[in-house]
């Protein structure tokens, strides 16, 4: 017996048709809870923007049910709108792996609002409940930072598997292995609904072990004579540990290099998801002193950030690392999509200044954090959902998904394809989408502690396309002029300029 | 015997450590030729900018030594910016291929400075005079458009070569064949300095023949069950014939969406280039009465230009074509770095609107025009020159190039690696890299016919990052307040804004 109040109902409030600022609520009667509320960087013309949000209307609007939060790991797409959030809504309690929570943390702490939840970190297999309809166990995963988790929310509906992010990586570095056998367990016993990472959709295959990595970084290594600088996610944990491992190997010293890269190796030495000899990590300013060929710097810029350390090198305007002949800089990551010009030319201006410069994808020297084709199919053989839901992905990825999941003998009523803010409606027999909750975004310029709303965009927008003139002309009561009219011209082209 | 006056100066004022704005001067004496003349597209933050040139300010001054062009082909990289130079400079005469010369022939009468200049034709193996030193051989090569020309450059110091832009196309669309003979016969005779296309210098193998493309389109083409839409690059003259005859082949008509491919169609068409029965092209507002299965809409858009025919057909913006459930729309081309994402979010709207897309390399249904790592040993191996000069792409790729052809024995200091506005002095014995002339850009805003100077641009930046608050206050002459003074924003985040 179905009555029309036992419906799950999913709602993705970002993440879909996009990656990034992932934010799934799951609600049931009078409860929610979330998983990961993360954030997105600015596309081309939100100008003066540098963090995009989901619009939270709907969480504002409901935030008396919201029982608390599941963190599945440490990305800034997972967790990086979390402090935002909690300026405005209460979500009692939030429970994640230890790496994830003590960058939370500190995201928490820098923003003042440490007291406004609890953080509870678990470990695997680890079951924990949310008020009267909900209960999440924590799913060891692998993928590209330490700690990551796929979770199994258990529902009046039915068992629904959240995937989080994951690739199977059958020899992980940490040696932490994939929890297979309990999405087996799972699967066995009945999976209601899959919710499945599509990031890596379109790509046929396995995506290799984050292992593979090693001997070719060990190639280019013991091929670099001078300066060792190399490139690669702060939130990489594993790729870090094997970069150190390897410093080691080929006796350089290490110097780290901008601050999400500090900040990440700090937490993660502490928690022992990094481990070397205290002597190997050195104060940049120190560095000098030590022969070329026994130095390797750890920066921040893979993707050509324009403000990150790499990109002002390249710039020469970096106060304490010049490049100079003989340098070997290393790209350890592949530029996303969007980031590729700002990732060439930095490449460019680094080769100018004489470095060699190792990137592109012929080295091997990086892999993907998720899963392609062949790993989802291992996760939908696994789990054996009934029903299927294909997230984290622009649109193009949840369509092949949901086509790697009908070629498996899900049939295609058994899925739906959405968009955010879309309402899945969950029940024991059926999946479909229902209404709509607003669904927007919301723009953040940290430098100015305010929103910039689409009335801003739109302005500066108009601003950068035309510039402004400005008039002050002063008119007495009678109407007439006052004083010469002052006209000011700022971005504007005049056409008696040659 | 050398004299110091014996040195020709080839001056690149665009085209290098870019791909875009190809313009070179080849200097001697008293006398200037310039080979090409083309524009780039503006990058991120060139706010109201749409044509980028190279800074002619070096030509302005010289322009009393111009004795006239050369150009190789017809893509905007390399005449695009000659209307723009021809209201400030003199160019007596351009020497061309017939379809180039058609297409900058409607340039310069929407500029109206068809009068500026004499447009020549020229055939395969014709050689032209310049002044008295300079007589240059158009040597017939394979590109993706039609009718495109190496060139042997006669000089007072010895033969130099320019590819232009090229591919090895053994089976070319057209017939019209690669004359590796001509360049042979001056390998053998001996060529000073071979000045080559470095496009896809870091990509290893040959480029596969245009021809190749075929069998993968028209695949595609039979799977199609209702209409089909399909973008290349409106320039690609031999794509857009194997697009037609495949039409034909499967029962379509054709009806051309947007302006810049109905323009080079239309040439194209006049010349023989591209040849179809009358019938096969019909008016687009027709179509609507011939059956789904027997229509094709070819359209440019295929880099997702924001105001190009299939980005609006995306949006819903069309007023004459609005995608349906059963459309197929093919992308035969890839995009260029920086355009990706505006390509895969069009690629997104059209699959939400219910259009099955094809896209992506494994397809098969796109390939470069420029030739890879052996295309470029084949011409160094053609003309064996003893000074080379890598050109057409980013220092990456002039690098790599470079390395390509130290490694068939051209010793590293017979080439040199420039930028923009580097004088290569080019001698009998020699070549070295001199001083330096201007060359930065010039940004053009078509749409108010003026130059957006780098001031323009700062402040555009400016105000786009920040917003502008004008504030109007009028003050007595006593120096007090007259009114309440008025404060206007735009573009400005507001504190209070929540
Ligand atoms: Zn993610
Ligand atoms: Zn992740
Ligand atoms: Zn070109
Ligand atoms: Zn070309």
């Amino acid at each position: 017996m179905t009555k029309d109040n036992e419906t799950l109902r999913i709602i993705p409030l970002g993440g879909l048709h996009e990656i990034g600022k992932n934010t799934c609520v799951f609600e049931y009667d009078d409860e929610i809870i979330l998983l990961d509320a993360g954030l997105a960087f600015p596309t081309d013309g939100m100008h003066g923007v540098n963090i995009v949000l989901p619009d939270m209307t709907y969480l504002r609007e409901n935030s008396h049910k919201i029982k608390g939060m599941v963190i599945t790991h440490g990305h800034e797409d997972h967790i990086g709108g979390i402090a935002f959030h909690l300026k405005q809504l209460d979500i009692p309690v939030m429970y994640g792996p230890k790496l994830a929570l003590a960058l939370l943390a500190g995201k928490l702490e820098e923003a003042g609002v440490s007291d406004r939840t609890e953080l509870r970190t678990v470990s695997p297999r680890d079951i924990v409940r949310f008020g009267k309809h909900f209960f999440v166990e924590f799913i060891r995963n692998t993928h590209s930072i330490a700690d990551s988790f796929s979770v199994a929310i258990h529902t009046p509906v039915g068992v629904v598997i959240h995937t989080g992010d994951f690739k199977f990586d059958h020899t992980p570095v940490d040696g932490e292995a994939f929890d297979i056998q309990r999405l087996a367990e799972y699967g066995e016993k009945g999976v209601h609904c899959l919710i499945s990472d599509s990031t890596n959709a379109e790509i046929p295959g396995f995506t290799p072990s984050e292992r593979s990595v090693f001997p070719n970084l060990d190639r280019v290594f013991s091929q670099a004579k001078g300066r060792l600088l190399v490139t690669t996610f702060a939130s990489s944990v594993h790729r870090i540990n094997m970069i150190l491992e390897l410093a080691e190997k080929h006796g350089r010293v290490v110097a780290v290099v901008g601050r999400s890269m500090l900040n990440v190796i700090a937490h993660a030495r502490t928690l022992g998801y990094i481990k070397c000899k205290d002597d190997l990590l050195q104060p940049l300013h120190t560095i000098h002193k030590i022969p070329d060929e026994n130095v390797l710097i750890l920066t921040t810029g893979s993707q050509g950030e324009p403000m990150s350390a790499m990109t002002r090198i390249s710039k020469g305007e970096h106060r304490q690392v010049k490049i100079r002949e003989g340098d070997t800089v290393v790209f350890s990551a592949n530029p996303i999509p969007g980031n590729t010009i700002a990732v060439v030319n930095t490449i460019d201006r680094l080769m100018m200044l004489g470095a060699k410069v190792i990137y592109g994808r012929e080295h091997g020297i990086h892999v993907s954090g998720h899963g392609c084709q062949e790993d989802h199919k291992l996760m939908i053989n696994l789990t054996r959902p009934k029903f299927f839901l294909p997230v984290h992905g622009e649109h193009r990825m949840l369509i092949k998904h949901s086509q790697t999941a009908q070629s498996m003998g899900i049939p295609a009523e058994n899925m739906v394809i959405i968009d955010n803010g879309d309402v899945v409606e969950l029940k024991k027999d059926s999946i479909r989408k229902g209404e709509k909750v607003p669904a927007g975004i919301e723009l953040v310029d940290t430098s100015r502690s305010g929103m910039v709303d689409q009335r801003v965009l739109k302005e500066r927008q108009q601003l950068a396309g035309d510039g402004m003139v400005t008039i002050a002309a002063s008119i007495n009561l009678d109407g007439r002029l006052f004083a010469k009219p002052e006209m000011h011209l700022r971005g504007v082209v005049s056409s008696v300029n040659r």
